[in-house]
């Protein structure tokens, strides 16, 4: 039985993790969960999966929903009740789907607390991989990835040696502007901008895709879960998001993995891994129906982001957090429509111009760059 | 150090497991060879490879060719021969290259001897699965698969339980005639049908793959190999051969095999498995250059040969015994002029109509039928 911790239970990863469980009863227990501030759906998820641990973000949430509650369920907030959660003593497995580098110091709580971790926060691994897989390391844990092309990836991988691996190659769909010129993106609304051509996702990542940021983010995630050079990591422009992602040998052949987008089955994986369980409900690939396969170069003049992506990995020390910290901003800023789209990588462009690298930062350092990012970025606008 | 030994060397597998062997020979070496008639080509590989012994078809042949050469090298010929080249002491794996079912019996007296099987001859398993499997299984020996189709799948397996396979996706090019109507393979010569779009390969296979049987017999080839039913295998046409096979499992989950054609890939899996060497002189795909990717329905009615192989392995018994001996007759009769290309699978057809099934055949039945096939469908011509 895999009993879960869900950081992030009211998010899209997070609702996708709960059918898995209504799914297979007999495999998955929820024993805690956090969530934000939508308090109708953590109603339903209480009453519906009976968690051990409940977190909210607030205190007032916190106290409404331990008078409406059986006494047996705890109710805890904020960023303590976050880690609470993380660290719950029935959870040999967290699910981490919390948004942005929030998902960080938790993360290295559940690392230390032995717990597997099932890891959608690629924030986390971007701004501290170097911290949370030496922490894994250490605690012997298993770092599982949720993302799709990360999950394809590891689905590649299995059975295979690191050492004969020649390159990754994470494909990306483009995100809702691929048709469009840089021009063009001046114009660009926030609804546009959150119409993914095929996944459905958050507003944050959906965002992300948009500026090719998520790839860039992907790419780092990358570096850090499988542990190779920045120049063995390649990214393919695949419109239909049908291949996940690719493993190149190096003995020429490449494995593959594919499906129809369904964030259900790289989180199941994730959960059941090494084993696959059945998943009946997921629509099977049917390559006759799709027809054809797309494949274009990425095209890194177009695609600012992920230029600067590649760049601040290549850099390291605290360069990768001030470009997911600057990006986090920007994205809000967006979302709150304080600026238009294109000065998403303005902003993030700006802000990494004008950083001193620190290497080797620890966590309280890069607590630091990461918010002191933000403040700069909030200058900015 | 791999001692080889390469059954069908001057063949077109022969020749690229040699390219393989002179990259390579810190880890490869040849320590016995059969071939047919190609006498010039046995020179040239003896005066290189040095192998211990040399099997060829004739004894005129074998005498000659002992005059030519220091006494150290053993020459051998006819079916003893290709036995003696299959157990010779100082092989631990025999790639069995040659064609057609004359390949069953140094398979499993090469089995007997236990050595690893590397296993290009399809019709082998086609003829006789059942029984080559068991005396692989008692023999605790390894059918490691040549044909990249089946290589694809079983590098697709890797780490994988076979009981979470839900599905096996054989894809096929569709060969020389693809674009033709039946209407239109009423007309076709038989220099146009050696002419295949992706792979170089021998006449046989190649007339196999214009009347997709050689899809057949690798359907045929994967049941037992993988130990699946037929339900469980599909084939799919794509054009490109980029994808060379891929397996679904219960997770809806996908895992392809893909490269560029090149047989010595899938050669050199086999002879190394469980590792990959470096194959430097291979082509990297690359997707970007190849942009599409083309897929299509399998059909059973314009490619009869596909739907008698189908029909014959779910059958058993002698049946894909007499498939086999039936296509390897009227194939060879259309390689000598005798017949035209549609009259292929007529042939078959008939000679599979007239069959009284033997269940659980023995070896002896197996070469017996092997042979009234083949009678009966020369009574035909």
């Amino acid at each position: 039985m895999k009993y879960i911790s869900l950081l992030g239970a009211t998010g899209s990863i997070g609702t996708q993790t709960l059918d898995l469980i209504r799914e297979h009863p007999e495999q998955f227990q929820l024993v805690a969960i956090s969530a934000g501030r939508n308090i109708a759906l953590v109603r339903k998820i209480v009453s519906e999966f009976h968690p051990k641990l409940v977190s909210v973000q607030t205190k007032e949430d916190c106290e409404t929903l331990r008078t409406e509650f059986p006494s047996d369920i705890t109710f805890v907030h904020g960023d303590e009740g976050l880690v609470e959660a993380a660290v719950h003593e029935q959870a040999n497995i967290v699910l981490n789907s919390v948004i942005g580098s929030v998902g960080l110091y938790p993360t290295l709580k559940a690392i230390e607390a032995g717990k597997k971790i099932a890891i959608a926060n690629k924030e986390t691994l971007v701004t501290a991989g170097h911290l949370v897989m030496a922490a894994a390391k250490e605690n012997k844990v298993d770092i599982l990835p949720v993302d799709s092309e990360h999950s394809a990836i590891f689905q590649c991988l299995q059975g295979e040696d690191m050492k004969e691996v020649s390159k990754l190659l994470i494909t990306a769909s483009g995100g809702s502007f691929r048709d469009l010129t840089r021009k063009e993106l001046e114009f660009v609304t926030l609804e546009q901008a959150l119409n993914h051509p095929n996944w459905s996702m958050g507003s944050k990542i959906t965002i992300d895709s948009a500026t090719m940021m998520n790839k860039g983010l992907e790419v780092i995630e990358a570096h850090w879960l499988f542990d190779l050079p920045y120049d063995k990591i390649d990214v393919l422009l695949h419109r239909e998001s049908i291949i996940h992602s690719l493993v190149e040998f190096h003995d020429s052949s490449v494995i593959a993995q594919l499906g129809t987008p369904d964030m259900r089955v790289p989180i199941q994986y994730a959960l059941t891994y090494p084993e696959r369980l059945p998943l009946d409900s997921a629509k099977r690939l049917n390559l006759v129906e799709v027809g054809r396969l797309h494949f274009e170069k990425m095209d890194m003049d177009r695609y600012r982001c992920l230029y600067y992506s590649y760049e601040a990995g290549k850099r390291g020390g605290t360069m990768p957090t001030v470009l997911n910290a600057a990006n986090e901003a920007a994205v809000n800023a967006f979302l709150e429509r304080k600026i238009p789209f294109i000065r998403i990588e303005e902003l993030i462009e700006r802000t990494l111009e004008g950083h001193d690298v620190i290497d080797n930062p620890d966590l309280s350092t890069i607590q630091d760059v990461d918010l002191e990012t933000r403040r700069y970025v909030h200058t900015l606008l």
